[in-house]
């Protein structure tokens, strides 16, 4: 199925000519960033905390310590639901009105469920390479004690969708008449220059995966 | 009160030495962002959103149409759980085990309510400021018919707490012989050149604002 099912909650309501449910959509809006922010209920309240994330097929990875409050209510598996946004730019409108913003976002909609102890190297491994590609063979990997106090979940992706906005701003036909400025400021994150630890070893140059990072 | 009680829900628990209470280091990480993630609970179940916002006092102002879940759910005034994330760098240390990110981020913890029809005016101001500064002075300001089709909450914020994570990465002490490079790359989210509209009158020259924002 290349298609996430429509359902009541991850159909898009609000500006519903910008969601999108094909697989290919959500996952490259996915795989595009390294970190989500992830809901669950606690006691009928909401929580939403930032962390690092994995997609692997139809599944991503959510990883924490097991001090972690969201992972201590998810161990016993919770439904989550699991957001990533990219921001891609202010549109200036000449009303204020249309003020928007160029962004795609994904949600995601699931149960979290703590990863076993033999998929925990894997899942970390898919979350490292998520974060910076092949830093993973550069580094010590982790050990059995590590993998132990490691606490990872997993959520099958139920159902999904994305939501896009891109281009020039929309106005209302009379304003386009106005003297005001209108269009985008595009926005992206950017990586600055590596710093070096200030405990490095003298003499070890930046490695691959550093060089190569975008 | 000059810091956010310390209750079960805001008490930051993984890496507690990272958590922040006080309103000044709170406000700072919360007015350096214009969208937030914010998460409510319907039959149960969560949604978390992306969406823009602005903070005034002890008060935060979310915007979104009428016609949206998020809004329709919480006009009624629900518990909402607002998160704000800024990443500041990938922390890569000598071990997979201690890799990191640099990040700021807060958690708002309140009941969001309709804004009052009188009210509405100002909270998108303040949005708008919050987005790009004195853009509002450049446009064409909301009608009322379009402040009535504008629904706009408000969450009076009940707690929060920030959590700041800086600095070198940590490895452990026999790991800091290895040969391997570690520190960070430093990420933040930088502002391309203003696109003007593809349908902007002709001789018409970027606005001030467009032309401080940072």
């Amino acid at each position: 199925m290349s298609e996430y099912k429509k359902e009541s909650k991850n159909t898009v309501k609000r500006a519903a000519n910008r969601g999108h449910y094909d697989k290919k959509t959500v996952h490259k809006i996915l795989d595009a960033a390294c970190v989500c922010h992830l809901g669950f209920v606690v006691d009928g309240k909401p929580f939403v905390i930032p962390t690092i994330y994995a997609r692997d097929e139809n599944k991503i990875y959510v990883h924490g310590s097991t001090k972690s409050r969201m992972l201590i209510n998810m161990e016993k598996g919770i439904p989550v639901c699991l957001t990533v946004t990219h921001i891609d730019g202010l549109v200036l409108a000449r009303s204020a009105f249309h003020h928007s913003m160029n962004y795609r976002s994904v949600m995601v909609f699931g149960n979290a469920k703590p990863v076993a102890e033999e998929e925990k190297n894997h899942a970390l491994f898919m979350i490292s390479e998520n974060i910076i590609k092949d830093r993973w063979d550069e580094v010590r990997v982790p050990t059995e004690k590590e993998l132990k106090i490691t606490s990872i979940l997993s959520i099958e992706i139920e159902s999904a969708s994305a939501k896009i906005r891109e281009g020039d701003p929309s106005d209302d036909k009379a304003d386009y008449e106005l003297d005001i400025w209108a269009g985008v400021i595009p926005l992206k994150p950017t990586a600055g220059k590596a710093i070096p630890d200030t405990k490095l070893k003298e003499g070890i140059e930046v490695s691959d995966s550093v060089k190569k990072y975008k």
